[in-house]
């Protein structure tokens, strides 16, 4: 189903996704596929995990950014770019611009991580605050755009921000095939929908036939009632999460576009079952893992996505958490 | 200068760690080169890390170990195998050993961190437990030995041993041409010395005039000293430290053999700049390092190792810590 106001054509393809893995192939880190045998053994079954807090800025969200900031035309660099994010797109959009030369501006909520906020003032941009539960972070980025004339980077609703997260599929794709196992699924962590839509056209392309899931926290389940429902329904605007980078309102329409004829379902966690991933996280795989990145992880863990007798890769997508919570998570 | 006990040729050469990266290389597990531009920026150089916390067992004696194991002949592998070790090397030997169908016992001191107890037994081994200030760990291993007809696997006097955690200097050659390096000097932790001896003897095959240091903990700078004056001199049996895998008495036969002749010179940390750098390391790098695991880290951190203008590439070698003494050293 294609969602009414996007047709075909604005849908990226697996050609841009190739085409956003040359313009970042010297810029991102090609993470790796982390595997601990001792959890495999654990799970009885076979778990790869892509590593992106250990991507440059700390999450898969560079990637898209400089994707698509790299893109801009010559005349229009100089105005910059605004995004509006919960802290890892800032910090991917911050850097990509600060690498590329271009002045940016990041509309970021109030309470999102303090490491996040100095995170993106270390890379450069110039950060705007807003209030998560009565601002609309669109319009403030909007505004901005059109009084700087700055191009706005949005955090997932975008063809080239997509295909720059796809790249990670095609990576889970080689990594794959270079220790000689195909997944029976592949488990992405979902907010706006942008890593797992990229994800999951990537691997349609490149290793077509697995399931690809999207995971969410149990409140912020949009994008698997989306999918079940067959259009694109919102979230309670009351509800709350740890998980604050997977926070958004709804899906994307773009993004939603693709993930309803790619993705197999949605998987759901608790905040405690994404806790108890990243202290797994700490333990078996030496891996930093923030809230909103180990869902993915735990929707594994915690039993939701079997895995017995198979071959799973989860995305770990984020690795940008202030070091009082994560020592709270250790349950120190 | 070869110690008296030790002749030319009884120490491994480059050839032994090309043959063990070839036994390895589908066991353990090839740990990417990490580097954060946030931290070049603040650094004024650039630093790449060695993530050995990623490998098999969370640090690099998997690699050792799997290396010596694997080449016991056959009718002696019934009888087993015996270590003695603070944790990561009996983590290594459990695991090499079950893997190769071998039964292991590892003699550990009491005090050693309840993690690495915990995951030695999970990786299949019978642990038998020592005082590390008052009895001989070396004496109980060979009475172990006698007893069983086992083959000792030596935490770092041994060439099968050394060359095997040798093959990390061949991947960080490996590495560093990928991305167009040469680095101008590597760090690398040193408690017995095998590791830093196996790396600094694969570079010197494959990567020649690289100057190589061993990092240590300030009250166990037995290599630095043992270097400084051309013969073994050990620690001050009262000396303690944070760095729990770092605490060998004084290096070994083969292990200052091989240093004295491939080492630049030793540098060394503070528990409290070790902290600092399992800090950073959290922040920056999104990496689970140990304490003893961090003091390469630490002495370009700290400016031991002065880094402006350079390439410097350190080993984190390993990542096996408390949660509890995590949580604590992330100032929570």
């Amino acid at each position: 189903m294609i969602s009414s106001a996007v047709t075909r054509s604005d849908l990226p393809t697996v050609e841009d996704v190739r085409a956003a893995a040359r313009r970042i192939e010297k810029h991102a880190i090609r993470t790796p596929l982390l595997n601990s045998p001792t959890l495999d053994a654990k799970l009885g079954g076979r778990l790869f995990v892509k590593a992106e807090p250990l991507q440059r800025t700390g999450s898969f969200k560079f990637r898209g950014a400089y994707n698509k900031i790299s893109q801009i035309p010559e005349d229009r660099k100089k105005h910059g770019v605004v995004a509006f994010s919960s802290g890892n797109h800032a910090q991917g959009v911050a850097a990509a611009a600060t690498m590329l030369g271009i002045p940016s501006w990041i509309v970021m909520p109030k309470d999102a991580p303090a490491i996040k906020i100095a995170r993106t003032k270390e890379f450069g941009a110039t950060v705007v605050p807003y209030d998560r539960y009565t601002e609309d972070r669109e319009e403030i980025g909007a505004r901005l755009q059109a009084e700087r004339g700055a191009t706005l980077v949005p955090p997932f609703d975008d063809p080239d921000v997509i295909a720059g997260q796809g790249t990670i599929g095609l990576e889970i794709a080689e990594q794959c095939a270079g220790v000689g196992v195909k997944p029976d699924s592949v488990v992405v962590c979902c907010g706006g929908g942008g890593l797992v839509s990229g994800t999951a056209l990537a691997l349609a392309g490149v290793m077509p036939g697995v399931p690809v899931y999207a995971a969410e926290p149990a409140d912020f389940d949009d994008t698997k009632r989306s999918l079940e429902g067959g259009r694109r329904v919102g979230n309670d605007p009351a509800a709350r999460s740890i998980c604050d980078a997977l926070l958004s309102p709804m899906p994307g329409e773009i993004t939603f576009a693709l993930n309803s004829r790619l993705l197999k379902g949605g998987l759901t966690v608790t905040d405690d079952e994404a806790r108890a991933a990243m202290r797994t996280a700490f333990v078996e795989l030496k891996l930093v893992v923030e809230p909103g990145g180990a869902v993915a992880l735990a929707s594994v863990l915690s039993g939701k996505l079997p895995i017995a007798g198979k071959t799973v890769v989860v995305v770990a997508s984020g690795g940008n958490v202030d070091p009082a919570l994560f020592a709270q998570t250790l349950g120190c």
